[in-house]
């Protein structure tokens, strides 16, 4: 037995790449398992505009077509990952350089990854872009900031504009909005249900998902 | 429709909990998806042990009954999410837990993930099975440090044994063997595919997976 395992990996010592492509399972295979393309919906927006509504209404759409999905957020992410991070501009950039990464693992084990973090700068999402190349689907959930603070599901707000948190995005610190997200999303104009309607339709186009079957 | 979304996430004030249970796909909902249970196998042993050569032999055999897999191992993840560490012991171990993290995520959008990583410290180990809690599979690539270094087929052992590496694993820092792995693959006495089969057999037997279809 000695024999078999050395010389299937001593023939690794001149051309470890033919091993690996031997054994590995290609891309194209899991997309063809999973029975789509995987992609990243960035979704962005300010606290309370309804981001985690909306892409676990998506997430909920895709899963009943079959697709495999994973939604990344604060609650998951900030707690595990990225736990050692604070709410400076190095850990900011950090927190959104990780999450990237980690979305792009996904993208590479064929999953539809959603990220909901508010992620208001451009810089920042332009380095996730970058990181995440094609597929980067960016979502923005546009509600005014006045609706959201009549909103304030978190009573969050209340706590910005009472000085308790500081660097609050659309209070003290700034939301720089997409100039041009691949989904748009109105949510004054739009039901929750539209509003996924509207993702899935934009992962269509993309042939990330075939379309819906018609009666 | 800014009525419908209004109350929608109205309701989430005083409940957002059972907004998110509504809409958000649970677990089960995820496993039954993939036909499989997710679980996390941590390959580990010495550089040239032949971990990454018997993880993707195992991922094959995954691929082709129909699992839903995942391998981390150095090339995706030391260029990508941990491009920023070193090899300090600080770095070290942050590398683990950050693999450990992004493998609990993995495990819990369904996947079985495999990480193929020397780690050859207990202590770090023990900290990737407490963050990953159930289903942490540790694998032991039993491959002697003698036949590893006749191996050598990065090269490495030459240079570390030339003093050109430093902190070089079975060289001049230890390994610490797992006491009591959940699976213990000594190579010298098993070729690739027998490897890969104690493996997959461990996954039936804690019913990750069913077991194989006998004609």
């Amino acid at each position: 037995m000695t024999n078999v395992l050395n010389s299937a990996i001593s023939s690794t010592v001149n051309s470890n790449n033919i091993v690996w492509h031997k054994t590995a399972v290609a891309h194209a295979e899991r997309r063809a398992m999973h029975g789509h393309n995987p992609c990243v919906l960035w979704y962005t927006g300010l606290s309370g505009s309804g981001k985690s509504t909306i892409a676990n209404a998506v997430d909920r759409l895709l899963f009943e077509r079959g697709c495999h999905t994973y939604l990344l957020d604060g609650d998951n992410v900030r707690h595990g990952l990225n736990r050692d991070l604070g709410f400076d501009t190095a850990s900011r950039v950090e927190n959104i350089r990780r999450i990237s990464e980690v979305s792009r693992l996904m993208l590479d084990a064929g999953l539809i990854v959603g990220t909901a973090f508010i992620s208001p700068f451009l810089a920042d999402r332009a380095l996730a872009r970058s990181l995440i190349g094609d597929n980067f689907i960016e979502v923005f959930i546009d509600t005014p900031l006045a609706e959201c603070e009549k909103r304030d599901p978190k009573g969050l707000y209340q706590k910005a504009r009472a000085g308790d948190i500081k660097h609050f995005t659309g209070i003290s610190s700034p939301y720089e909005a997409p100039p041009a997200p691949e989904v748009h999303i109105r949510t004054t104009e739009l039901s929750i249900a539209e509003a996924a309607a509207l993702v899935l339709n934009a992962l269509e186009l993309r042939q990330i998902i075939a379309p819906a079957q018609t009666e």
